[in-house]
């Protein structure tokens, strides 16, 4: 299906999601959280799809890599060693005046100015104002702020100890690199891979999910020889690409964008963050970066513990480099609802004889009526195929649709639904984004067909209903 | 396959796990942080497996039940509401002498005392000694030490937030009630279901992972009328029990500890904990409480927000009671791994004639050898089939092996194997688990049969690959 042409607006996509129970405000009755997101029946299982789809293609279907299932708090040393205790900061300004809080790079990008380096620190232009306050404000220099939550860990907190909760899950998968390789018997290049939470006290959550507190995220650590590093990190942004194809964003809905020198970090040999065109501008998804062996020598340095890989063919030792593809769970899901929802102008009998892209702010034209739909690929959708009888005072056609029903579920995520106007339930599923719609109506007690509905073009083809599943699954693919 | 007499030990099961790839210490290169574990490349699917388990028995297959995945820090209020900020204490007592810290109720027990309540503190028996110091030690009075994480939320440290890390998961689930009940358009009975992690700052933690400062839940919050409580409690419990069977541990191999009216919270109807015998003792493994409406009530208490339900048949207004089954996936994976652990004698040769369970301390008798199982029930298995090669040499062997495993993986997690004499490979596969195993030998290149190897009776059935993802599908049940 070719791509709808308006982008979704937040409000719009953000009223779906809570009245559909994708996500919901954290401690919501309790005025929310700034920066936390909790994710109702149906978000939870876009985001159980979204994991299980990627620890399938880059885990179970790989030779080369393995899991990880590493502690959110670590010891307090994992942090200095990687260097986030010194630098994981970002720097922020204050308002003299009405004692607002702003991150000095936003302000300075929604001011169309830039935020200049001096020497350690940064230095604010003076044409930046306080957004709130305008002329009359007074902005501070900038301060870094470190973006760790700490915690104490032990029972007193005197001496308990300062420990952080974890900002990627990265370097739980660094300092266990001897371990896993031992217990796992591959040879370089192989790959560790951890899906978890990850914390960063942003001091400016915004733009709904896409910057949030409290977040998850999808890494893979693959280690190479020292040399190959351009080679595989070319490598792995095609295979992130395809599999981004295959959860519903495909190459022309995302950006890639190629790091110059001058943007890399001192260790890194090559970056590419791929990004989609939110309502919100162009933003991340995933960065892949050639890290060098950074993380590896740091850890050898502050544990004492060698981190080198004995090569038994070239009978060599090494400290591996790491291509790091490291994707955010939260940020895609949002991605995809953002691409999958789409209001259309459909004909409001029974007949489809066209679908009209909706146009933002007119009525549809006559005989048409509004339909919101998401049009994800049935491998994140919440809910594969909805079984409906036609009327639920029929005890023959629900009995059938309901022995329908229990023989997909074993299969398949399914809802059953029997309440109210066909066509409205039909509209329920197209906004949840189920892309398959079981009816059994009256022709099916005569010949035990039933009609199979496909949720994009709303057409609906009549087939045996023992031939059921072998379709489904055909569509699928 | 009857149950084996003799119980694993801990250093036993923990040297096993190291080696294998199931558990490590956190953040080991770093002299480890006590209470906090990493799961390795095999820890980690069979976790996998025991959350996907309990996802699809509970919400799944289940149309009374949806999911939920609320964040891990949330509103403070919601910890006042709950009761944990005020009272979700551990008694501790302080050495003056040597200044080591105990938990005072754990002190008691394994002193054959019992810790006394006084008003609302606690007193502790004269007789109970510091374990460090005995005679000469002197310990102070019991003082509450509460168990939850603090964290500051915000940029600010001075005015930020202080907030907690979830001790458990059910509140985020009592909070967002309403929420999910408008979205799911469920009538009561009917549940929400989460799996997550808690975090909670034992003082004295131990038993390996089985007491760890971070650890992760699964529980259902199952909304009932008042009244219902005890047919549902029971109904719960045994659909619990059943679920235990299905993962590898039967009911004879677990205990249920009733409460008796005297140790229930005050709230409470009733509650039943499902306990397994540790090598370390018999310990809980989940409790399933009746709850009545405690949570709820305070939610509505503290936030001022309705939390009653409408029920459209008695057109009555109330706040559900719930039931609630809450059980630690940590504690049932280490549960699994106790049951699963067998240490046995089988013939040296390639001719299974007899398994002999080992005899702790001796040696095998003439003609046997030690092999070491973990018998997983084939769902929490990490691996579900191994392909081998007889010989890695013999391209025409390695060829079809590597044919019948790209086939087979794509249904099942499989493990390809050529390295080494085939009987150390397949004792390789016993010691992480794995079900079946699949070899390919001459007869393969003649005929196109395979030998499909059985985990636990180590005999072979020689069948045509061709059949083989049918024989393995059928003795997976």
């Amino acid at each position: 299906m070719k791509r709808k042409t308006n982008k979704v607006t937040l409000d719009a996509l953000a009223s779906l999601c809570k009245r559909r129970g994708f996500i919901f405000q954290s401690s919501e009755i309790y005025e929310g959280i700034n920066g936390f997101w909790d994710y109702g029946p149906m978000g939870c299982e876009l985001k159980r799809n979204i994991r299980e789809s990627w620890w399938k293609s880059t885990v179970l279907l790989r030779e080369d890599v393995v899991g990880l299932d590493s502690s959110i708090i670590m010891h307090p040393k994992v942090w200095e060693a990687s260097g986030h205790t010194s630098s994981f900061a970002d720097p922020m300004v204050d308002c003299r005046v009405c004692k607002r809080r702003f991150r000095a790079d936003q302000l300075c990008e929604e001011q169309g100015q830039k935020l200049a380096r001096d020497g350690n620190g940064f230095r604010l232009p003076d044409a930046v104002r306080c957004p709130h306050c305008g002329e009359n404000g007074r902005l501070t220099d900038p301060r870094a702020f470190n973006l760790m939550f700490k915690t104490f860990v032990g029972p007193v907190e005197e001496d308990a100890t300062l420990s952080y909760l974890r900002p990627e899950t990265a370097q739980g998968i660094f300092v266990q690199f001897q371990n896993v390789l031992s217990v796992s018997r591959r040879k370089v290049p192989f790959g560790i891979a951890q899906i978890g939470k990850a914390f960063r006290n942003e001091i400016n959550p915004r733009n709904y999910t896409f910057r949030s507190r409290e977040f998850e995220q999808m890494e893979l650590e693959f280690f190479i020889k020292p040399g190959a590093d351009e080679e595989w990190h070319t490598y792995w942004v095609a295979e992130r690409m395809k599999w981004y194809r295959k959860i519903g964003l495909p190459e022309e809905s995302l950006t890639r964008y190629v790091y110059g020198k001058d943007e890399l970090a001192h260790y890194a040999s090559a970056c590419v963050d791929i990004m989609y065109d939110f309502p919100f501008g162009v933003q991340e998804l995933e960065g892949i970066a050639a890290r060098g062996n950074f993380d590896l020598s740091r850890h050898q340095e502050f544990s004492g513990k060698s981190m080198e890989y004995f090569d038994p063919d070239t009978r060599e030792h090494f400290i591996p480099n790491v291509v790091e593809p490291s994707a955010g769970v939260d940020r895609i899901a949002l991605a995809i609802l953002c691409e999958a929802y789409r209001e259309e102008w459909v004909p409001a009998g029974d007949t489809v004889s066209e679908i009209l892209e909706a146009e933002p702010g007119k009525q549809p034209p006559a005989g048409f009526e509004l339909r919101t739909v998401l049009g994800f690929a049935p491998c994140v959708a919440p809910i594969k195929v909805a079984v409906f009888p036609l009327l639920k005072n029929k005890p023959e056609l629900v009995a059938k649709a309901r022995a329908i029903f229990e023989t997909l579920r074993e299969r398949w995520p399914c809802f059953y639904d029997q309440g109210g106007a066909i066509g409205r339930r039909y509209r329920r599923q197209d906004e949840i984004g189920t892309p398959f719609g079981v009816t059994v109506d009256f022709q099916t007690i005569e010949d035990g067909t039933v009609t199979l509905r496909d949720r994009d073009t709303m057409k609906q083809q009549r087939l045996p209903a023992a031939g059921l599943a072998a379709a489904i699954e055909q569509a699928m693919k």
